[in-house]
């Protein structure tokens, strides 16, 4: 990992775009909304990638997408804490300078992902967190909704659910966990992009892996792009997406790294989790020890979805469109 | 690091503590003071160490002991925001399990490793932040203290300084940065604590290395225990305590590894930083690449310590004491 050549990835090799939903015990009833987010996701962000070849843009699209969503647990779907609040994170990193930018602990922001990059962008900082967080995300225009907007149905009865069954700790629910995406250009620049509301029942403060680089997620253009999901505490302690990075440097295929990471970190700190994974050179890999994780990915006209363990299946975009 | 079986280090070697003070640009006059309190820390925590057997003690007490001293940047002696509030940071971490415990965006806390235990030990979570970290400290008793308590004239005077001098980039000042411990016990246990006041003249809300696993420390009983100090955004972007297990884990020396990842950081991102690094075996690693970082540990009767580049003193513990 202590690179002194930055070697670039397969130039000329078409873009890719993958995104996954989040890790987690899916019910049945979820699968197809779910499948059908992360469709519209991965075809929105590639999308924009052939439209700007910005990784960056490219990211920030897609996971825009599904903060838009109210199936998925960031943004508009995102679970709440303990006392019904919503307090979202996200981050977003490119693997060029290794620049990023991560949010905790925000509040009434539609889309943290947006902000997580202004953070990048606009500060001398990488991390922001709580009211300054708000206060920053103010001043740079980011749009504002109110609680109505984030109290969705689904993710009250999810929290009345969880105080019933008198659980001692908080968990991922059926809505599942985190939206990411990945990204690779033409010339194997790398970016990924990360976004949450956390665990249900979640203590108020409590911050998990997705705003922390080297666990939610990591982007480095001399190895690989991933974004991690599942049980924060888990990825956090164990340094998931950094994990995947060693496997990768150390020879692996993107999906022998992805597939060993994710079993590595619930052997040895349990709990679930999923990775999204690409290389410069457009290896792609994608694992999870949760029951169900959707994902998906645009290659030419095909687009490749799956949510299942095992499972790939593929349409052509005209055909989702 | 896909570790499937932890190899323990060497068992039956005597237990080692060893403190940083933060690396800087510190002054001349700033140097007798910052030795001082490495020293103190160094022969406290070996003291509870051989106390309680517990590398966990041996950490919180050698950290708490900067915290409470003006003279560094933690605890009592934080610098400022630029909104002249005081918001310090904390994580600690055991490489048997990997359980963690890390704070950020906590006020008027006397000891954040304190509160950063407890997160560890009393919350189903390992990161909390902001307010709900302060009603989660007040619950477990945590100390508090007034804002005159923190306000010294020091970092009052900082934080004027950087005002003056209009800089564009918030810096870590003359103060110095962040302090930190690793310690290993009898049997290859590790564990690490670092807590910080952030870097002076940071905006509201800023978060750095300090509270992130893999970035401001880990430690990992098969591989090793590692504090870092420095510029947060540079560390937290670089991943730089993972860097040096990675380092470890390539058959690296602890010394070889500590000084090869924060020369590998100042390359590829920018700043400067330091880290402290013990191997379950008990190798000791120092390195940094700004002018300064205060450091010691004791081994046998001997007080080991230094702060320039390359340097390595030392003294009869009786005769400090």
């Amino acid at each position: 990992m202590m690179a002194t050549k930055i070697a670039y990835g397969a130039v000329g090799k078409p873009p890719l775009v993958l995104v996954h939903g989040g890790a987690g015990d899916i019910p049945d009833s979820g699968v197809r909304n779910k499948l059908d987010g992360v469709r519209r996701a991965a075809v929105e962000g590639h999308r924009v990638m052939e439209r700007t070849g910005c990784v960056l843009e490219a990211v920030v699209a897609a996971v825009t997408v599904m903060e838009d969503l109210e199936g998925f647990n960031a943004g508009r779907g995102s679970v709440l804490t303990l006392d019904e609040k919503v307090e979202m994170e996200a981050q977003i990193m490119e693997g060029g300078n290794l620049d990023a930018g991560c949010v905790t602990l925000l509040r009434n922001v539609k889309n943290p992902i947006v902000v997580a990059r202004s953070v990048m962008e606009k500060t001398p900082h990488t991390f922001l967190g709580g009211e300054g967080a708000e206060t920053f995300a103010k001043q740079t225009g980011a749009e504002f909704a109110g609680d109505d907007y984030f109290k969705t149905s689904a993710a009250v009865s999810a929290l009345e659910r969880f105080k019933a069954a008198k659980s001692k700790a908080p968990g991922v629910t059926e809505i599942g966990d985190t939206v990411g995406c990945v990204a690779v250009d033409f010339q194997g620049h790398t970016a990924t992009a990360t976004s949450t509301g956390g665990i249900n029942g979640k203590y108020p403060g409590r911050i998990g892996d997705t705003p922390i680089l080297g666990s939610g997620g990591y982007a480095d253009d001399s190895l690989a792009t991933v974004s991690t999901t599942g049980y924060g505490e888990s990825i956090m302690r164990y340094n998931l997406a950094q994990r995947v990075l060693t496997g990768i440097a150390q020879g692996k295929s993107a999906q022998q790294a992805s597939e060993e990471s994710v079993r590595g970190m619930t052997d040895r700190v349990g709990n679930t989790a999923g990775v999204i994974t690409l290389t410069p050179s457009g290896q792609v890999g994608v694992a999870f020890t949760s029951k169900r994780m959707a994902w998906a990915y645009v290659e030419g006209d095909t687009l490749n979805y799956g949510i299942e363990q095992g499972q790939h299946l593929t349409m052509d975009v005209a055909e989702f469109e």
